[in-house]
């Protein structure tokens, strides 16, 4: 029995304006991410920011809010997570008493759209005077948990990750950082909790006197030696070792396991999905992990995103 | 009273999906193409490819035909052009025996989406063995004529296409293809019959032995000197004496002034604003062409497009 008016939306609208100019237009490494999930995005809405575009945002009325809040606002729509010191019972009585009266309704079917091969390697790049730190991250589309054809294919995609990425012993960590010297951070990250399909990404951030080019240059010298040989069997023992203690560390946490465990049901998994994931992980094998390699990154074409910063003349 | 039904249809849709997969499939210049308009429109659908994506093409069924039909073949919403030798009352006369039957009715309101400002270049990069000429286009975004707010904006840019790539004596032709010897082709693009916002662009192919690096790089050099001097009032004389002509022939043919004059329509513009164009384009100053160089390339971010050839390994 939502009530709102004006005096509730424009104010609102205006935060959300103000919201978007302080960290979107004051920032050109947002500014170039919008630009590099565009390229990456032609079709599929993920290309489009979740706040919107300005243009679109000042022409926001309050008819529309409420027209998505009658389309969307259903209690069958919705997911309640309580995490805590509770019972079961107990939660699942306070809901009916509470959430119980609202009756469901029908929801718009949710269109999916899908997103056209890319035929092409893009690159984004934006130069500003106000970039301090200069980076350069070079993205492939993957699938995501839910979308992943191929079993275990996303678990295979999360070790992986971990094991370029996952702190001070990962192989980008370790080898562009410490050993070579050229960067001051260099990784990988892997958004597997996509609805739909998702990435896999490569970043450096070069050392003071280190030229964007050259870090760029080291970049895919290890994507191209990854490609070409995998991962070790010791890199991926590392990393199901890291991603076990995580796992336990998650759970020390009151949130942690409510946040995670909420967005993975949004993104399409089951609770018995979930529930299997440390087995899933375990049970992943080498030739899985570098099938994924393959699979993901060779022949693929791929979004570069270059930050540069411009001298002031 | 159309009647369409799976027969007509189905096999219509099989007939576009084999004209996509000659057309786009076969020809890496054309998935190039469809990725630099994706690159260049990241909202607005002219970044989607007027005969669709085909992974779309194939659900269509025939009642998203009848719904477009009913929509959209409403005698208001559409165009009579007739060119040759006939009389405008006679004309008329048929046109209301055999049209004026059929009843206006209301068609939906045209969703315009508007195209955000881009905060990054963007290159599309595409290497295939199959590419036989190597090409750079450079494409930036440029009012059409329908959208140009200053006024004679519009001709200018025009002008400017002409002064740049109408011919054998204009420049870029003259200086990468005659003078430096380094291209087969070079020259220049403005689309100002766009409804909404069009676009002016660059582009190069490399004579054999030069590198298309090098080429690119040549190219860039003319953007820039063009940015720093415009053209010259000799460049602008000829490029009017050369639209001037162009013009004159247009009337030779039969088909021609019925054509453009329809398309200058549906793209927005009136009958009186294109007969006027002759008047219009004489008037174009000096100034107004550099000033519309300055409005459209000085700082703007560019689309790059670059098809390579791919050495058969």
């Amino acid at each position: 029995n939502l009530v709102i008016t004006d005096d509730d939306v424009i104010p609102e609208r205006d935060v959300i304006l103000e919201e978007r100019r302080s960290r979107v237009d004051n920032d050109p490494g947002s500014q170039l991410g919008e630009m590099r999930n565009a390229a990456l995005y032609i079709h599929h809405p993920y290309g489009t920011p979740v706040i919107g575009w300005e243009h679109e945002i000042v022409q926001l009325t309050t008819q529309d809010a409420i027209e998505f809040y009658d389309d969307w606002y259903a209690p069958n729509n919705a997911l309640l997570i309580v995490t805590g010191d509770v019972e079961v019972e107990e939660v699942k009585r306070l809901a009916e008493t509470y959430y119980g009266p609202i009756e469901a309704r029908d929801v718009p079917p949710r269109a999916r759209t899908e997103e056209p091969p890319h035929r092409a390697d893009a690159r984004v790049e934006r130069s500003d005077p106000l970039v301090r730190q200069e980076s350069v991250s070079i993205t492939y589309h993957a699938p995501s948990f839910r979308t992943a054809e191929v079993e275990g294919r996303a678990d295979a995609l999360q070790l992986l990750d971990q094991a370029l990425s996952g702190g001070a012993t990962s192989r980008l960590y370790r080898k562009l950082v410490v050993e070579e010297g050229l960067a001051v951070s260099a990784g990988s990250r892997y958004g597997g909790d996509d609805y739909d399909s998702s990435t896999f990404s490569f970043y450096i951030s070069p050392r003071e006197g280190v030229s964007l080019e050259d870090a760029e240059a080291a970049l895919r010298r290890e994507i191209e030696a990854l490609i070409a040989s995998g991962i070790t069997q010791e890199e991926l023992e590392q990393a199901k070792r890291s991603l076990r203690g995580s796992a336990v560390y998650a759970r020390d946490s009151i949130s942690a396991p409510g946040r995670i465990i909420g967005m993975a049901l949004m993104a399409g998994m089951t609770l018995e999905y979930i529930e299997a994931w440390p087995e899933r992980v375990e049970a992943v094998t080498l030739d899985e992990v570098n099938a994924a390699v393959e699979a993901v990154l060779e022949d693929a074409h791929s979004v570069t995103s270059v930050l540069k910063q411009e001298p002031t003349s």
